[in-house]
């Protein structure tokens, strides 16, 4: 049983194959001035941004109502899905990106909204070196080597030449009630072998799991902005990996009847790939 | 077996008897500037900012490092727990008070930290009035016919003058390693009858307990600022509430050694009264 969590990744290059090491990005007092009128956390250093609590999602709410425009007040680099799950979302460099369900790619409609997303205002502190990587579980054990806590965020950002990626995207629920497990189970996945690009992405510790998705989390944008998707395996030899450890989560309830009415029942929740269900 | 979370009520009444409906607060302008110095969220309307998980203090984490300065940034009222809970925190109208074993009121010291503690820059939108509460179930129902969302936090705040009160508040541990439930059990309870002073609080709907204590919690301080404490249980005639519905919550996480390299455990959160646990 295929059981991947869909992962949305809002990918903002702002230029393909911008290899500047400088994030283009709001200065803090635009960003501010941005929250005064809508509402929202202006960017805030070091904040994970959550729209929607996973538990959301686990109880089959898959509408919401954040939109691109406010998701890139919130970060540079993202992942979410589509409403209805129509799609998954990746952000890179400031600009959202849909992904349709075979992988394909196009900029974020204004009017689209979205049941769950999670923006980051991505400032490295740390580049490391992994080599060797044959599995996401290797992807896994290597993040975690630099991983100093084991109650923090980590967010990662992952440019080159990619050897091997096995992803997923989502096509739209034909059945608004039906489980989030049931529906992962219904996914294709897809593989491409030396793709240039992007990976976005962050480790949410457990105890965290009811509010961002669990575990490692990574959406995949290529750098010729035409394939990306939810990542469920990777091969690579040798890339160099951005990191930097995040204390301060700001969680935003949505505002819709149907959020604001439902009896949210709580269960775990699911790991972002299927293999870290055992699956 | 009584089990009374704690429950830190910062109170900061601007003056003794103060009946202004305006709220003494610094601008938005100034609370954002207060946050790039330190690093803290700003004051972020319609937002909890909570200070550690619930789950630190379930596992027997009663050591943080946020301070008095760092809390009134972030709201004008608050809940909170003094550094091997060694008293209770209540914040109101902007200013810190210590609540000592037996009720006693200081004001927080500048080098105080705090474990867990909970702050709101309180804008009531509405007001209601309550008659004939003969106990904390009675309060709950009465605040929950106000609650139009079940999954929303909601803060409030009651001043008058109340026919009975019953508290509890919190003594330094005596062993560091002591679970919360056991812990709780040694407390001391105290009431007080037709006392004048203000309750603040909080809603926390269930599936955000591992974040912020679940259910109803309030925190008293008196208006002559001598007596203060965690609700156990009232009761009063007619009084007005303040209410403001919240859908945001930013969570700051310890940067203390302790938490950082805990194996995090995860239990149900206790409810914030012995009542609720059913005990």
């Amino acid at each position: 049983m295929k059981k991947a969590i869909l992962l949305f990744s809002l990918v903002l290059l702002a230029s393909c194959g911008n290899d500047k090491k400088t994030e283009t990005m709001s200065t803090s007092e635009e960003a501010h001035g941005h929250s005064h009128t809508h509402g929202l956390a202006p960017h805030t250093e070091n904040t994970i941004h959550q729209y929607a609590p996973t538990v959301a999602l686990l109880n089959s709410i898959y509408e919401g109502d954040i939109t691109p425009q406010q998701m890139v007040q919130q970060g540079n680099i993202g992942l979410g899905t589509v409403n209805h799950l129509a799609g998954e979302l990746v952000a890179v460099d400031g600009v959202v990106y849909t992904i349709d369900a075979e992988g394909g790619i196009a900029k974020a409609a204004d009017d689209l909204e979205s049941p769950n997303m999670t923006m980051i205002n991505f400032q490295p502190k740390q580049t490391v070196t992994v080599e060797n990587i044959g599995s996401y579980e290797d992807l896994t054990r290597e993040l975690q080597k630099y991983a100093t806590s084991r109650n923090s965020f980590y967010a990662y950002r992952i440019k080159g030449k990619f050897k091997y990626l096995k992803m997923a995207s989502a096509h739209k629920v034909e059945n608004e009630d039906v489980s989030l497990f049931d529906y992962l189970d219904t996914r294709v996945m897809y593989t491409r072998e030396n793709l240039k690009g992007t990976l976005v992405g962050l480790f949410t510790p457990d105890y965290l799991g009811n509010i961002v998705i669990p575990g490692m989390h990574f959406h995949f944008l290529s750098d010729d902005i035409k394939l990306g998707g939810h990542l469920e395996d990777i091969k690579f030899d040798k890339l160099s990996i951005e990191i930097q450890e995040v204390n301060q989560v700001n969680l935003q309830l949505p505002k819709t009847k149907k959020f604001r009415n439902k009896d949210l029942k709580q269960g775990a929740a699911p790991k972002a790939t299927a293999k870290q269900n055992g699956k």
